[in-house]
């Protein structure tokens, strides 16, 4: 009775060779999440329903995977309602949790609920799997890691610098040279907006200007015209798209164009504080970059907003991103506890790493030493050795079986394997081992001291 | 519109101090996994129901978090199956997709899977949470990580000695002492079920029998009486009650009692190879004990039974167990693949570790230094040693805020952070901070250089 097996859609196994180089980019980012002070937590995988849903729009709420209630979950359905069958509606009868969307609500929903444990400001970092039932495609899941670092209960700026520095140290330490950094604040986007006077189109102006890179000026104004932007306005925007060079000469600019403007005005103080700090404290490989289109979920923000451009000879697009938000907690009753956190998307960064051949040979986890297998005398002769060699961190095992020598050779070429240990009745005798080089070839009769010498 | 946060029953949020503590487990347990050459694997969180249904039996059916569909999912439920209103008939209907269970059925669907990218023997381990709708209790949750190492593909006994090598290097790492690891054989739970001529009652004895720490001898008894094993099978039975003494001393009781079972023969001489193998690598500090009465889930295991138990001082049960499989993978096509594994149980480990407060320092991930903040300058001037610090490893923070210094203060000592270094106009001048040890109280006036050292 045979199944044939698969995975669901829009997931994934993986292998070992995968793995080793996703704990790699993980371990990483956790190291200096750590060395800039910030503290793990967990949260469970499901949370109740009404904690997630309504926080993340229609269009989240429909991508929410929903678990079913167990037992004889139709039993609390009402007659009435059961007849119409309307699965929306239904939902909520049989269904009480959901996988987590993304990190930040459970964040909030922790940090309001254990807020009398918590001491402020909390800096926390979490690194967990989310769930989307979205439609799979190339490099989208149904589930995927987020990395995550939040500080909540501090507006100091220097939490901005700080993430700046974080972003610069992480990708210098996985050898990804050259990302941009760039930034903007949401002050700067309310400005353009209240010295174009509209201020209440905020939303449609930013998700058009969102786009230059993509489609360019002309259909940029194209579309803040469609939303009903006046000639006028776009006139007045003109200098915005002209902005260029350093950020110190975008800066100027920008104070011509929001001098009349205390919002924008507040906005270009805070970049202002960043770029100082960052001048004093030179980036190791990233640079930043004032980029005034950025918007992201603008809803969401209301400081500064990070977003992290993968090299440019790589076609990637955003590998991280995040931002100030004022009130997050507010969804669960706790009110003026300013947030900031920053976001690393693992499998972008994976691939990227991938494609520039940025993985060390560190990251591949495999075994160093296979002891070749002659029986059982010379097998617990191995085994005495391989304790030996465990006992100093080296990764050794044993050929399980005594198998034709050839057979085993192969099971250490396909491997990968560097070192293959031959020990026969002949090296018992003189309490040595064989050590073979599998890449050079080379041979060596050496102690088991030695042994361990040679091959870490 | 505040909702007061909570979190389902049966599971949890971690906070820093737990997050930390559960990985220095993980971590060690992972270590040696690698040591001994196990590679890791990672499953997705949710499978195709027909891949986990009908493989726990009927009552783990029920306990299988099932996921519901997306989108109308009540479409695609025809009117007269709907009219019936029977959640068990629906379900295969509205859900296609549940969380994982254990690691073992979606690591033999793996193996089935990829079974031609996987070089066999093939030694994988595996440590990722996995879901169960059992009603919560202490100690038993409805989301907990599981951490497994298998082998497939290898008959070989070496695997028994290895795995019982394995429990005992990462026991003794974790500082565990005394524990003891109960092997058993299915084998010669079948000799004795063949020697008392009750084979066709082969479970209900082996159940009956594995209550005997519970319930004591005579309860076991009436147990089999009840089940329908004989008065002079029982008489023939005797003997395994009074099994006593050293490891050999049972075995020599063993080849009495199974003098007439080639099957229970087969079974003391693997017992006996993987004795003498442990014999000639002696455990650092765990116990092996041969423990006739072992069962665990017998349908499943055909050869070695594994169960580790904490030491006696403390009352836990197990916290670890495993044995020999000779055909998981066999439900997803693949024949003739034997295999065996281990599991530990990482929150049973955590309270035992807990109760003989056994977390060495290290496992408290924390900032090590924090900086006090006197100012925008001051803390310019600190942001430049913490990043110093930090490139050395370091975890080291500014305060965010220029607050009052009994409060900044105040913050270091409520998180046990160490380590504060206050640094003021004085020291600017001089190029030096002042490092402040939080538990001796004792003050050095220090460079960078000299900080760094002095607080690693």
């Amino acid at each position: 009775m045979a199944q044939k097996p698969t995975i669901p859609k829009g997931t994934r196994d993986f292998s070992p060779s995968e793995v080793s180089k996703r704990n790699y980019i993980i371990e990483t980012i956790k190291s200096h999440f750590q060395y800039f002070g910030f503290q793990p937590i967990e949260t469970p995988s499901f949370e109740n329903s009404e904690t997630l849903m309504g926080k993340y729009g229609e269009e989240g709420d429909r991508l929410i995977f929903k678990i079913l209630n167990s037992g004889d979950f139709l039993k609390k359905v009402k007659d009435d309602l059961y007849s119409e069958k309307d699965s929306l509606k239904i939902t909520p009868k049989i269904s009480e949790k959901a996988l987590r969307y993304d990190l930040t609500v459970p964040f909030a929903r922790y940090v309001v609920q254990h807020q009398n444990e918590i001491e402020f400001p909390f800096k926390r970092y979490q690194i967990q799997p989310v769930w989307r039932a979205d439609r799979p495609q190339k490099g989208r899941f149904r589930e995927f890691y987020q990395c995550d670092a939040d500080v909540v209960g501090s507006k100091s700026l220097w939490q901005e610098v700080e993430f700046v520095q974080l972003y610069d140290a992480i990708f210098s330490d996985l050898g990804l040279k050259d990302v941009t950094i760039k930034i903007n604040n949401r002050k700067i986007l309310s400005g353009f907006a209240e010295v174009i006077g509209e201020s209440d189109k905020l939303i449609d102006f930013t998700v058009a200007l969102d786009k230059l890179d993509k489609i360019g000026e002309e259909s940029v104004k194209k579309e803040m015209l469609e939303k009903g932007i006046s000639t006028e306005a776009l006139q007045k925007i003109d200098p915005i798209f002209s902005l260029q060079g350093t950020f110190a000469e975008k800066i100027s600019g920008l104070k011509n164009i929001l001098a009349d403007s205390e919002e924008g005005k507040k906005g270009i103080e805070e970049l202002e504080f960043i770029q100082r700090a960052i001048e004093e404290m030179p980036l190791q490989t990233a640079s930043l970059d004032l980029d005034v289109t950025l918007a992201r979920g603008l809803n969401y923000y209301t400081g500064a907003i990070f977003e992290v451009a993968a090299p440019e000879k790589v076609k990637m697009g955003s590998i991280g991103g995040g931002g100030r938000y004022d009130d997050l907690t507010g969804i669960f009753g706790l009110k003026n506890m300013s947030g900031i956190g920053i976001s690393f998307g693992l499998d972008r960064i994976y691939l990227v790493l991938e494609e520039l051949d940025l993985f060390p040979n560190e990251a591949q986890q495999n075994t160093t030493v296979l002891f070749i297998n002659f029986g059982e005398k010379e097998a617990l002769y191995a085994m005495k050795a391989i304790k030996k060699l465990r006992a100093a961190e080296v990764n050794a095992e044993l050929y399980p079986d005594e198998a034709k020598m050839k057979k085993q050779m192969n099971h250490a070429n396909k491997r990968d394997i560097p070192f293959v240990v031959l020990a026969g009745s002949k090296e018992i005798e003189s309490e040595l081992f064989t050590l073979k080089n599998m890449k050079s070839g080379e041979q060596f009769s050496v102690s088991v001291a030695d042994l361990i010498g040679k091959v870490k």
